[in-house]
Parts: C-alpha cells; structure tokens; sequence
C-alpha cells in the first residue's frame, strides 16, 4: 500500500491529491474494509500513469506536485462495458412516437444499419470520439464499443476497425441481427458471421459477441458464431436474455464468455449458473428505461453470489444514454443495488466483465484513472440523480480536465 | 411576431443567434402550431434583457452580434417553480440507509431544521448561491425557493431574506413541519406562523405555502395560514396531496392558489377541481424516484384538461436533485407525457405556476432566457437522459456561458 517518500519525491511525474473527503478503492484490504475499501480524509499518490500510493492524508508522501481535492469525493474512472458507437443517424422521431404512444414505422436497429452503411469513415470516427468524449466528461474512462450496424463484411471491417483508433475494448458484433438481405437465408449469414467476416473483424477485436434473443440468432447459431470466434483468438460475450427467457446466459456460462449483458429475464437456473460460473452478469438500466421494460433484479443475482457489472448500452435506438451516473441511481432506485454496491460494480464490476485487473480500482499499481466528484460521497451519485457531479477526471495519470 | 430590421440594427445590444436546428417557443401561434410552437432551422434575436424576434433562420434580420448555434437546439429556460435551497446540513447517511433497507434513526425535516438553526447567514447564502449557480449550468434560469428548515421567527425571517437576495420567487414556509418544540401544541404553532412569523417574513417574500398532509398542516391549519397569507398580500401555494389523499388540492383550488405541488395521490374530484380551476397542478418526480413512491400521473391530469407544470422539488431530504432535464426524463418514461408535453410543463409550465407572462416561452417581449443543448431536438433531453446536453444558457439577454 506504500512506497517510499524517496522515490516518489525523485519522480518528475509523480502528483499528490490530498483532502479528498472518501475515496472509494474497491481494495477491501484497504479503509473501512468494505469492498469498496472506502478511505475517509484520503490522499492519493500517481506516478506515472499509475497509482503509486493510497491512504489517509496524514500519513501522504511528499511529492514534486501536489492537488488539493477541497474535500471532494474519489471513485475509480467509470469502467462503461457495453456500448455501441460506430453508428451513423437519427431514430429521435421513433423515440418520440414511442414515448408518445404514437404508431411509427420504425425499422429499429434496420435503419441505423442504413445510415451506418452510407455513412462515410469520417463521420463514423467523429460519432465514435464525439461519445467518447461526453462519456469522459461523465467519468468514463475505459469505454467498450462494439461493431454491429455495418453487417456486411466491409462494413463491419471497417467497423471494428474504426473502434479500434478510440479504444482498446473492441467487439465483433456482426451477429447483431440477420440483415434484411439474408432474410431468407440466416444460416448463409451465420456462414458470413464465422467465415470471411470474422476474418476481416478479427485483426482489429478482443472480442465476439452475439444478440442471442428470439428474432436474432438463437442458441445453436449463438454457440457456432462464439465457438468460431473463439478459435481465431477472439473472446466470448453474450447480449443475453434480454427480451425474454432463453439459452444465452447458459451458453455464456458453459463457453467461459467474459460477460453476459442484460440478463433481464432469468431463471433460477441462469442465477445459478451465473453465480458458479465465471461470467460477470452486466445489467444495463438505459435499456430498460428507454424501453419502459421491466428492471433486471440486481438484488437477485447479487444475493446468489454473482459478479454485477454496471454500463450504459449506450446505442441510438433503445438506449441512447451515455451517463453510468444515471445507471448508477436506477440501479439503486429500482434494481436492489445499495450505493456501495451500485459504484463497485460501475468500476471493479465493468474492470471484471473486461477481464481487467489494471482498471477499475485506486491501489498502488492500478491504472491512474480516477474521478473528483463535486461531492463528499460516492453515494451522491445515487442521492442526486441526474445532476452533473464529475469535477475532474485523470485518465492513465493525466488530468483530462 | 417581428420588428424592423432598422430597429434591431440600430441596438447595439442586440444579438442573432442563428442555425438553431430546432425551438420550442411555447407560442402556439409560431412553427408547427403546437402548444410548443416548433420552429425548425430557427433564429432568435435578443434585444437588451428580451426576446425581440423569432423565426426561421432565412428570414432573420442583421444584427450587430451573430452567434451561430451549430445545429443545436433551442428551449426556453427551465422555470423551476418548487424547490427548498435554503437549508444546511447533510442527509447522506439517511438517504443512504434508505436505499440500502438498513435502519437508521433519521430525523428527517427536523435533521435539517436543526442544522438550518445552527448555520451561519453565511454558510445559507453560500448554498443557496451553490445551488442555483448548479440549476443554472443545468439550463434553470428561474428558480422558486422557500424558507421551511427555520421554524423560529428568526430563522424563517432570515432564511426568506436569505432566498430574497438570490431570486424574485420567494416562498415563506414557516408551515412546513410543526418543529419539535411545538410538539404538544400546534396551535399555538400555527398561531405564530400565522402572527410574529408572518409578519417578520412577509416583506421578503411573494408566496405563502403549507404542507398540508397528516403529520404536518391539517386542512383547517392550512386554510388559516394560507387565508393569512393572503391577508398579508402573500400568494397561496400549497404541498398537497404527495403521501396521501386529503383536502390540499381542493383547498389550493378554493382560494385560488398558483400551484397545487405533489398532486401524488388524487380522487377524481380532486382532478375535476384541477382541470375546472385556476391552479397549477405542479408534479415533483425527484421525490418519488428518491424515496421509491408511486409516482404523480401526469397523463390523467393532461387528459382532464388541467395544467402541468413539471419540477425538482430540490431538497436535501426527499429530492436532492437540481435537475429539470432529469424530471422530464422521469416524466415521460414513468407519467405518461409526451417529450413534447415535458418540455412545456419545465417552461410554460413553472411560468404558469409562478402566475409569470414574461418567462417560460421564446417570443417577443418575454425575457430572454434561452437555453442551447448539445442536442437537435429538445426530444433528446429524454432520449439521452442522464446526459448532460446543456452547452449555453442566456439570462436576461446575457450568456452566462
């Protein structure tokens, strides 16, 4: 938990944050022994693009540069696994008739595919880094994208390719619905999915992933496009169970997936495999709210022992939010989550749905990712809802702002 | 709906913003006709501390000063006509034990009117001044607040004082809790605030309220304070009906109060007095999303042909937002608005409330309160929730930012 004061003191680099009025950790061996190991009257130490040092702020090592935090709250840099960013378009009128109770022929995730394909690079990558950008100013500071409205081998290249200038965390989402050209034949399109598409994607992805739900690709489909991504090096992670009951979060489980997002509509045997197994389940609040649909029960898979990630699904068309603040407070408001376990999960659970151990938490060693909040406490993120409390944000030990 | 160009030519405090995507006016005379008077590709121009000219960008005038809104759009500022800033003291740990199911000894109000006594006119002013510059950043450019955590005649006097040097739209709510030390008569309570209370308060203040609810003001309690309100040339507002059914909504009606707040829990007589009257009925979602309450149908109200307005309810106990783009999220996700209906109620609505003509709407001769959003269309404040979308606020005719 410490280093030296001689080492610190002789690096350039190095920065002391002091008066922070609680500092979550997510370190249980650290503070109020917690899992969010909260630390009252903190300071933090970063070297480098690393957390050096934690702990409170009498006992801090001096340092070349020191930021009085004015008794403002630290949490870890939001940790947002599951989004979709490389998309072109509009769908505000199909929110608004949906809203409104009013009929539209909306075409869904169709017609963003449409203007997904007529969009040029440029204005995909200015989409792409335009949301990065708000999601930082919000306290994201690893941010997950996906490819998905692209659906034909150049598009969906192009795609992760596009995802891959902004972020580490690239997904291969080609099986995100059968396109209208394949209508007729989605097996074809599942053989497009795992053969010369998934060629092109997997240079540029970590990872595979797949809308296994009634209308998207179903369970032996879900298994074949995963166990082909598997093969070429990419990683398993499933939309699963969103819509309604099926054998996504069991599939995900049995492959060894990384994540299984949204998890809306479980039975005791999902919870169960969720809680034995080593896939984190990622709830994703956005959805249900902009889709007026029933929450996914946190408290339930929490109580069962599974591991809880928290993101935005940040997409255009059923969650178009880009604030893990807001999921925090619906998570605590209507899904069971306390504030402590609701900010765990938005940091050290998103960490774990990514299979990080660099990011996600402040312990010596960790990356320097870290939130100044223009309050004393985490759980304002819950207590105020809605309002704009990220002060500052230091991504990889810089200060972004 | 237009001046001579040679008139706003000549001002040299006048300002065209143009290339608004889209503005809500509240003028159903402008745009598409509806109660929000949509004009799209619009233009404003400011004149001095009002709105001088509205209209499609291509039939703009010159101006002096042209300002470029790069696409985005345009809504009047929020009018947020029901908040409790002045107040001191901290609640975290009550909210916290709330959510989380655990016990916890809170004293609700009486927890904040006994830190309210203790604080210094300093520490008050400081946090009405925090709050509102906050609710500004948030596009709030007119904001009602109330006394309430004093209950002594020197502290409800200083705390109508306090407000008074922060904002026109002061509320005297000596009636809000029956303090502790008046516990065993309440009338000798309302007798105060009905005597030496008012009297002291009055100056600084335009409104009178009363919570009236069991375990606060009883409908007789409240017809007295109310009537003694306005006996002193103070205008009625009343909480009413937010945990339970009860007389508060009929009464506000009776005597022509400007806003019924809550409106939680009504009858169907309660509705008919809403829609046939003269009062606001003003719904206050940031209460029921932090204490888990059903919540207020707006739907019903709007169908009865009552007016809406739409508020934060700001306060460190039951509501600690500050945010209006939060409330219309909530609005039209859980209480059956339209964004179109939402966006009204947060504008025309408060200014309605506040019996005010001169804010709430985007046409010449009102004040010039505007707000830009990084956003096409006003829609994307429930589209996008969570999202920070404020990007410039004028006040008065001057950028605050």
């Amino acid at each position: 938990m410490s280093i030296t004061t001689t080492t610190i003191a002789a690096s350039t680099t190095s920065t002391l944050i002091t008066n922070i009025a609680s500092l979550v950790t997510n370190d249980s061996s650290l503070g109020d022994g917690t899992p969010i190991g909260l630390i009252q009257d903190a300071a933090v130490v970063i070297d480098g693009d690393r957390i050096a040092w934690v702990g409170e702020t009498r006992k801090a090592p001096a340092t070349d540069n020191a930021v009085d935090a004015g008794g403002r709250a630290a949490v870890p840099g939001f940790v947002d696994s599951h989004s979709h960013l490389v998309f072109a378009g509009d769908r505000t009128q199909e929110f608004n008739a949906r809203m409104s109770g009013r009929a539209y022929s909306a075409g869904g995730i169709r017609t963003t595919v449409a203007a997904t394909r007529a969009a040029s690079d440029a204005e995909l990558a200015a989409n792409v880094a335009r949301y990065l950008a708000e999601a930082l100013r919000q306290g994201t500071t690893t941010l997950e994208t996906k490819s998905g409205y692209g659906l034909t081998v150049q598009d969906e290249a192009r795609a992760v390719r596009i995802a891959c200038d902004h972020t580490d965390e690239v997904t291969y989402l080609g099986a995100h619905i059968v396109p209208p050209e394949y209508a007729d034949d989605p097996a074809a399109y599942v053989a497009l999915v795992t053969g010369e598409m998934l060629d092109a994607c997997a240079p540029y992805a970590r990872w595979i992933d797949v809308f296994c739900e009634q209308g998207a690709f179903d369970g032996d489909q879900a298994r074949a496009i995963l166990t082909a991504g598997l093969a070429r090096g990419l990683q398993p992670r499933v939309h699963a169970n969103q819509l309604s009951y099926g054998p996504g979060v069991r599939l995900a489980v049995e492959l060894g997936a990384a994540s299984a997002d949204h998890c809306t509509h479980l039975t005791d045997a999902d919870v169960d495999a969720l809680a034995h197994g080593d896939t984190v389940a990622t709830l994703l609040p956005g959805a249900e709210f902009s889709t007026r649909a029933d929450w996914p029960d946190a408290r339930r898979l929490l109580d069962a022992g599974a591991t809880v990630a928290l993101s935005t699904d940040c997409n255009p068309g059923s969650s178009f939010t880009s604030s893990v603040p807001f999921c925090i407070a619906l998570a605590v408001r209507d899904m069971g989550m306390t504030p402590d376990e609701a900010i765990w999960s938005a940091t050290a659970g998103g960490a774990a749905a990514l299979r990080r151990q660099d990011i996600g938490r402040v312990t010596p060693g960790t990356r320097a990712d870290l939130v100044l909040l223009d309050a004393p406490s985490h759980v304002h993120l819950a207590y105020r809802p809605g309002v704009p409390l990220v002060s500052s944000v230091w991504r990889g030990g810089t200060r972004m702002f």
